[in-house]
């Protein structure tokens, strides 16, 4: 994909500020409000079932993590998914911890029934999970996936319908036919909690300003990707990293990610 | 305003180090708590119907801040603010978000009816729909008011019968009758989650110390503005300056508040 | 005890990589899954009744913190506990505030007298208040214990059956018996919010790859508190402290630990 397709998003982004509703957990929560801005969004977390339907109405993309999941939270992803798909905002689920506990797994199966799913933003093993083709997850972390990477994701995008995102050394994108590969990103982004919920962020801020989901959701990879190459370069270690990678990504220029955006289509 | 005054309640902050009860949203309770101690003040956060009776009695003021609120919150909000009330500890609301959905409009008034509000500390699109002469807000932003600034705060401050403090590029702190312009501050502190939800706290913090709320709400963010002055020197992006900013609130001293507070009386 | 014990136990935390699983508080939820990164170890924290008894299952240890209690968080705690139990998967408490209300003393009891703890973490104040000799705690901050410290905690160890680890300028860790004196960390950390918490996190990573806790805790609070000690070399303020230490823990040598872990056995 041409870098200038990414840099265009990004640029959008920061033009259009649109506000991404997230219904998530409490551990990442701060980091996905801060991260959305540094994208160039706006973020508003709210789970409230008094206002859920309301809110996500101004939204331009609604996120839906279930990181720390309870049964309250689930009827309110519920019902602003529900709102959601009816003004035609973008959902985006991120599975945390899809397949470590059959409530997760079961969850996951059932926002997939109920709502239209624009992006399915998971590690390896909880895509594998959710392909059922066979993957592991242990706690929150992917153990990997049973079978080829690249087949696995776009399993799962047939078998759920939606735009699968699935992240790791290299990320693959896909929609059950299209592929992209975003090669963007750097391992310190492993040992840090918190960028598999910041990513979902991003992509939510992209695609909030794109018709075409699968492309919207390589480009805010690799705009992701970017900050954590240029913010590794002076970090001492995991928190001077997560600093950087703020600062990066708030400082990220449509022209850096224009000649820096590694995705290719397969 | 001179700056002795400010410099004098910082000094106070520190000695007497009150605790600052917090029943707040899950998004910047980690901020909030940091950010009480660099101030000089101790943090507690306790939203549990079991004990904010108990705890809110061993407190210098209390915090209530509706950025992520439930319906069992404002319970907890509602007893804890009748003992403060009781006890004579200053109670500072934080109307995050009033304005963009109706379960936040009505639960503010409800507080502000239900309890004797010390200090209403929230943005200008709060403020002017608070003071009922008209404020925009999307998500949890300002989107500014309808008329004139000073003026839609002095009507919130009568209306409400609380001293208001408004943020904004200049911040406005009345109490219908007196009126400070507070001109500390960068524009860095807007693009960072949570800088209102810190200038809650630390207001609570003067507060604590102080009998005119109207004077200490003017002083706190004459003081958060100052360390966010600091800040700004050596930031190289949102988290950079966010780090800078607790550092530097910690190790403010009353001297350069008192050299550099720029708080005008009209 | 020989530099070579922490050393070892931090090199086993790193090769093992357990997973840690909390039920803890909102305020520092965050800090605790990063430390436990840092450490060397997975962290989980889910607190949901469908899963918990599910997901400790998978788990080297178990935090359970009651920094923001709920009545509906107490029951999970049980749960998680009960199934940690049946399993010998060591369980770690940390009794944040108890002694501040009657709610936090009566669950931190309860939580005591249902379950086998095998390391209680808390401060001075907390251990002074659990073991009935006094203590005196405001909102989450200990005041002290009334008699001799080291007295105090093995009079804790004795009456709850659990290793007791206490925190202050210097650590105390005992079992009743045996008492182990951590001369390691500095004064930045008791300026920061989370601290405490974490040291219970890390405390959970050693004991996930020990069986005698009272080493491993004495081992864990060295090693946090090297880390410690190498962050404040360059720290400007707290949280140029706070992104050092999570720095240095993640840095942290075998090597360097050996050489500068301050136990003394008594």
């Amino acid at each position: 994909m041409d870098g200038a397709i990414p840099a265009d998003l990004l640029a959008a982004v920061r033009s259009e500020r649109p506000l991404i509703h997230h219904i998530t957990n409490s551990v990442t929560i701060n980091d996905c409000a801060n991260i959305t801005i540094s994208a160039g969004a706006a973020p508003v977390m709210t789970g409230a079932p008094e206002e859920v339907t309301e809110m996500v109405a101004a939204a331009g993309a609604l996120v839906l993590n279930i990181g720390t999941l309870s049964a309250a939270q689930v009827e309110a992803m519920l019902a602003a998914g529900r709102r959601a798909n009816d003004l035609g905002i973008p959902v985006i689920l991120d599975p945390v911890g899809a397949g470590a506990t059959g409530f997760r797994t079961a969850t996951v199966k059932r926002l997939l029934d109920a709502l239209d799913i624009a992006v399915l933003k998971g590690n390896a093993g909880e895509i594998g999970v959710l392909a059922g083709t066979g993957g592991s997850v242990r706690g929150v972390d992917s153990g990997g996936v049973a079978g080829d990477p690249v087949e696995t994701a776009k399993e799962c995008a047939r078998v759920t319908g939606t735009v699968v995102s699935m992240t790791g050394a290299i990320d693959v994108v896909t929609d059950g036919d299209r592929v992209f590969l975003v090669k963007n990103g750097v391992p310190a982004m492993d040992r840090l909690s918190g960028t598999g919920c910041m990513a979902s962020s991003v992509t939510a801020a992209f695609a909030a300003v794109a018709d075409d989901y699968a492309v919207s959701s390589a480009a805010a990879l690799a705009a992701f990707g970017r900050a954590g190459e240029r913010a590794a370069a002076g970090a001492r270690g995991p928190y001077s990293f997560r600093t950087a990678l703020f600062d990066e990504l708030a400082g990220l220029t449509a022209e850096d990610l224009a000649g820096h955006a590694r995705i290719e289509e397969r």
